[in-house]
């Protein structure tokens, strides 16, 4: 498999460590964002969404995180990612999707790019706009979490909603999110980060992180 | 089962679509987005994400429509909203979640409500900024659906591309999108629209739309 990525798309963060949870080699192509390589005829020939990640895997382009993922799960089933039972399948779902339908496109490069560039927002203004979508969200899955009486992860093992939230939280860092009240969030969030699946698949960890090869 | 939903909310939509082509009963229940119903304690306490539609089955409040869908589809199998075959499985759920998860936030009440009131922005600023998204995850649906050489639906019946497609493009319409160069949806559209199923979802049938029942 190869996936196409950047190191701080918080879906292309999500397909490396759903490959690694499932224990799929993968080799990880750089796509530079910021140069718009996404853009190149090159690439939107193969993914006309012209969007990281692009999984390509049994000979196909395959074009939207959620839908790879959930690709993933039924051709690679172990160890698998959404628990067996109906019910849990659900309660995992509710809180996946809230992050991947509600929270993601709001804080997303495009539109972030839209609202400097036609928009005339500052720097700060968008920080304002992208605390408030994290909180909108983050704030019910952490009811959730406390009604559901988690202690790490959401089910026995890390799975589709941590394969989801964690890129999601490293971004919400970067722009200065207080977690304060977030506790159920950052129980999961430190119980991920001392597994080695999710240390491989950091952006710290990344070919493509200019931090780490610094020139 | 109860849906709690507004009748032009897109997902509230979504969901009265895929419970009619799995011919199950339910009862509609009106929440006011315009009166911000769905954020009385009443509601919250049930739904933390304060949002429609709720889906009451089994005993259970579900929050987010993607996972309700995928739970739908789980609990009554038949007729499947989802093909059995795992690639069409991944073709289906690509094109479906372009529209969920980049498509469906940017142009939902909440952040429309945040660039008039919090950004100021005019009712045609909107209008640019909501044909804007939809160019650009419309534009590459429609590239993918002439790969697939598809006449009416995806697949052989109405499924959950379906679902959630065509509340994607009632909403663009009122939006004044242009689908000229979108021959594919239109097809697709036009194929459902001729189905009791989708008449009976449809905005225009139901009791909490004002024009239906003027005053």
């Amino acid at each position: 498999m190869k996936l196409y990525g950047y190191y701080r798309s918080s879906t292309s963060y999500r397909l490396r460590i759903a490959l690694e949870l499932k224990g799929l080699a993968f080799e990880n192509v750089p796509v530079n964002l910021l140069e718009t390589e996404q853009k190149d005829d090159a690439f939107t020939s193969r993914n006309p969404f012209g969007s990281v990640p692009m999984l390509v895997a049994d000979g196909r382009d395959r074009a939207q995180s959620m839908a790879q993922i959930e690709w993933l799960e039924e051709a690679y089933p172990e160890p698998p990612l959404i628990p067996s039972d109906l019910e849990d399948r659900y309660t995992v779902r509710e809180l996946t999707y809230a992050i991947a339908t509600e929270l993601h496109a709001p804080l997303n490069l495009p539109v972030l790019k839209y609202l400097k560039n036609e928009l005339g927002q500052s720097q700060d203004e968008i920080g304002v706009w992208y605390r408030h979508w994290l909180k909108r969200t983050l704030d019910p899955i952490e009811a959730r979490l406390a009604q559901l009486g988690t202690d790490d992860f959401l089910m026995d093992a890390p799975g589709l909603f941590e394969v989801v939230l964690l890129p999601q939280v490293y971004n919400a860092q970067r722009f200065g999110y207080d977690f304060s009240e977030s506790p159920h969030i950052t129980a999961i969030e430190q119980a991920c980060l001392a597994l080695p699946a999710f240390q491989r698949a950091h952006p710290d960890n990344q070919i493509d992180n200019p931090e780490r090869n610094p020139s």
